[in-house]
């Protein structure tokens, strides 16, 4: 096996670990409210591949964190990604009825509850970030909780997505889509790295190279996501491809062109990688996740 | 004045310096987001008698907390219990377009800024409670972070809106029923008190004595919720009344009868504030409050 299906073999490994979590988190259950933690599983076990919980876990290695305690914020991470998916794809946002190849949860279930399991998520993460498993320092789960709070809220995520619909009816230009896409994806991403970092009580110098390195890794995840838009396989990309240019939306390939949005996401990815020097070979997986970002087909 | 209009002003006094704290910390914003902190300002300053920040406030002054942080609790509080109507006003759910007598978020706006500003209120109630203004330890705002995530999540609030929305299409007992409101309104008025013994650091005796009155008029509050839905006018109550009839929802008022369910949420008010027999006059805002949530007309 070559370097990088040596690295995709890693990171199957470890979405398996992560799924796992989850569904020890999310336990199946009886009775009435069954269908709410029915359709919070079926929105967080769905076969992804857990980037940004990969993201958690890498970085939280850097500072010998142990590894329940990192599952644990990677689990509570990815819920939030999941919830934001969840409502993204409802009929009055996105309107997406495919997502990873099966149908999305206000599909599977209805609208309600979808509204209901992506609400559930998000609080149940901050509930597992302040649980002292994950952390025996106040401080430091205090400190998760306000890091994961401002990426996912107003100023990060959520704020990026009200850009995005906005978005719909103007037209933006390069600096204007690098702040949404900053916002709408970069600042999760980012906090993954952060969330390794406050876990392990890194020093601000490693703090901030992580940082440095996620905000690279960010932006050139958004624009390869652009171009699987483009020049993706609907069938391997498990949605519909081609919806951004269907919206009227401008994205970096629309601003950029092809050629030169992969030239940018492969600067992109060199420049995170310098980031990481300081890590040495100790950060050989957070340089092969991003070579792999901006290779997959998916 | 009499006692019961002594204890509205002093409400009304509380009310006004919760808006200012939610206003403060949600500013009115310029640039393409404002679309969305309007929408959160809309949800969040409309006039409510803000119950659960004024049950946060004289919780926290039984054991002399400083007012500044039980401001900040309370209005995280308030936050969450925002989104949710936002929430469950939306078309998918409860479908209302009228609340406290003005249009209801998503008509205001639209759904999917309905859908966004309930998302960032939520995920900005966590932050705001993690942050060190809230509380110096680190250990008292994890603390406060799970209780309240507890109280909101799958197994509180949002659990109790899910069972809400199933019992559309089925009919409930009295046991079914009480479950679900303790689950969808009780604990996040049973968390309010519980906040403030988590911010003073109250011993178990007194926070269990609390959570026993916060147990009780949580359950008196629904069925006066109840009693006004069935006797109400609407244009005092400010929401349309005689909805859970036309739902054919089943409520405490059409399985007791007026008379009975009456009788029995005067009898859950002398018990909570039986409980408060160790706080001696200490407590008497929160007995006036308990008398107030059975005799208010809105």
């Amino acid at each position: 096996m070559g370097r990088l299906s040596d690295f995709q073999n890693h990171l199957v490994q470890s979405a398996k670990k992560v799924s796992d979590t989850i569904s020890r988190l999310i336990p199946a259950t009886d009775g009435p409210e069954s269908r709410l933690s029915d359709a919070m599983r079926y929105a967080t076990l769905n076969g992804g591949k857990r980037l940004r919980p990969f993201l958690v876990r890498t970085s939280a290695e850097l500072f010998d964190v142990p590894e329940d305690r990192a599952l644990r914020v990677a689990a509570a991470l990815e819920m939030i990604h999941s919830y934001s998916l969840v409502h993204d794809d409802l009929p009055a946002m996105d309107n997406d009825e495919l997502r990873r190849g099966k149908p999305t949860c206000h599909i599977e279930f209805d609208e309600a509850t979808a509204i209901l399991a992506g609400d559930a998520l998000l609080t149940y993460a901050f509930e597992i970030v302040g649980h002292p498993d994950t952390h025996p320092s106040g401080e430091v789960r205090s400190k998760l909780v306000m890091a994961l709070a401002g990426a996912a809220g107003a100023r990060g995520m959520v704020g990026g997505q009200m850009l995005d619909l906005m978005a719909e009816d103007s037209s933006l230009g390069m600096e204007q889509i690098t702040r949404l896409q900053r916002l709408k994806t970069g600042m999760l991403i980012a906090v993954a790295c952060e969330a390794g970092a406050i876990l392990g009580n890194a020093p601000d110098p490693a703090h901030h190279a992580l940082s440095a390195y996620a905000h690279d890794l960010g932006l050139a995840f958004q624009i390869a996501d652009d171009l699987l838009d483009v020049e993706g396989d609907s069938e391997i990309v498990g949605k519909k491809t081609g919806k951004d240019a269907a919206a009227g939306k401008e994205t970096f390939v629309s601003l950029l062109g092809v050629d030169q949005a992969r030239a940018q996401a492969g600067m992109l990815v060199d420049q995170a990688i310098e980031h990481l020097a300081p890590f040495e070979d100790r950060a050989d997986s957070l340089r092969d996740l991003a070579r792999f970002v901006i290779n997959r087909d998916s």
